[in-house]
């Protein structure tokens, strides 16, 4: 099987889960919101980071399907993020993967509260895994829960998140540290929980959950690299958003900071240093090795 | 001790408590959300929900101090809703408690994300929990955390804001029924998440935790609808907002389905089956008692 055909096999897998996690049958007159909220998680996505949490589920050798609510959690968080980032108090976007902001849809009301019913829904989601689990394995669960919440949190996700609006309400140039704080945070955290629920989930070691942390630091910072790269070197017709934005809205980047070649050798240097820990696992997963480098090396 | 004398002591509880999880020592470029979330906690507030929790804990003999994170969550939860909530696209508040609202202070994109934070903080505070429990009571934390997810979510206190922001937008008055449905998820929900979770933790029967849900919506309910009769009743002294304010909205509420006098009687049915459901318990608390009383009887 080819990786192509391997990575569309485990998409077509993610889907099949948050759309049983992810529909809502109970509907009563929160019947917009839940409308809303399936607009969100539906309106397309590579449903990168299940995709990387059930990987490393698998080539821990984890046991029945326990990953599976996580893997639908993950992508709730990744969406309510997206949902507000959109929002006109935030980056203000209309159009998302050239389909329509929830807010521009349901009405900036709606589309916050949709956000928060997303960010609730997956804590809630989450912990049906809390039934699926034997007590001897509870207590991977009740960690799988806590690296999601940490890493969504205030010194993961939102922490990122908060940073860069803050940079950006201030149009001060961003020290390289500073940069590389917002893109770990941003980022990088998300594909680190992905990487180390899984694991956690399959009662992977300390170390081996460490070493996780590593590759999805180093992957997130690689993957938010060559995105700054693309916003100078592709076109809107392969991007399928305008390039230049960046530039236009005075961004710090790595280009800005480093010049195109010098992020080029960057985006190098974090991806050999993710597959490097990769490779230090007592495991292997080539599917994850071959991800890893479509994710940095990737022309959209 | 008076019942007075008790209930500033377990407020004080309940603050440190607060202070404890809720202030933050590792910061970093986070600062400003991090002061933004800090000033939102501890804008005031009765801490009702942590003292619910806490005492029902207490009632059903819980061990160890496994309620005290939950305390903190529950409270947390409380908060980001009320900063969601007075955002400019939402009731646009400037004014909370006689003090400016935390988007009148750190902007709306600053708010959005302080409320965010918290709401994703009361799953990481509560998660704390998980460590502080033996194997033997770690199901009773699980099932603790379901419940303060369940209860803050789309089928309990966001689906109840959703509701309401869609009834306001539409200026369409309400049936009993659907006011019902309102108070019951938007003020009950949080109000039976306290009162079960605190059983749950102390490892009380099913039957009793159901109990303390049936307590909770008749308490959320008749408290609410205290509110509508206050809002015609009181005055801005008292109360310390402008009165009227439902009439100036053309709000539906129990006072203009029932009349002030109908609503009364309504208040004193809900709170009966409230205590009646308290005094099936197999244990008692005549402080809970007097509470329950206290808010639905309340001047302001």
């Amino acid at each position: 099987m080819t990786f192509e055909h391997e990575l569309e096999q485990k998409h077509h897998r993610a889907e099949e889960i948050l759309k049983r996690y992810g529909v809502f049958k109970d509907v009563s007159y929160q019947k917009t919101v839940m409308e809303a909220m399936e607009y969100s998680l539906f309106a397309g996505g590579k449903r990168l980071r299940p995709i990387l949490l059930s990987e490393t589920f698998q080539m821990f050798h984890g046991q029945g399907n326990v990953d599976e609510p996580f893997m639908a959690a993950m992508e709730m968080i990744h969406t309510y993020s997206l949902v507000h980032d959109d929002l006109p108090a935030m980056d203000n976007d209309e159009y998302r993967r050239g389909k329509k902001t929830t807010h521009a849809v349901y009405g900036e009301d709606m589309a916050i509260l949709t956000g928060d019913a997303l960010l609730n829904r997956a804590f809630e989601t989450a912990g049906l895994a809390f039934d699926m689990a034997e007590d001897a394995s509870l207590r991977n669960v009740t960690r799988a829960m806590q690296i999601l919440s940490e890493k969504a949190g205030i010194y993961g996700m939102v922490g990122g998140q908060v940073f860069d609006v803050e940079a950006e309400n201030k149009a001060v140039p961003l020290t390289e540290e500073q940069l590389l704080f917002i893109y770990r945070l941003k980022t990088s955290a998300l594909i680190e929980a992905s990487l180390m629920i899984g694991a956690t989930l399959a009662g992977a070691k300390e170390e081996s959950v460490s070493l996780l942390e590593t590759v999805g630091r180093n992957v997130g910072i690689a993957f938010q690299i060559r995105d700054d790269i693309l916003d100078v070197t592709s076109t809107q017709e392969v991007l399928g958003k305008p390039i230049g934005s960046d530039e236009r809205n005075h961004k710090t980047t790595f280009v800005t900071l480093k010049g195109l070649a010098g992020a080029e050798a960057d985006v190098k240097a974090y991806t050999a240093k993710a597959q490097e820990a990769l490779a230090n696992l007592p495991c292997e997963s080539a599917f994850l090795k071959r991800l890893i480098d479509s994710l940095t090396d990737r022309i959209k």
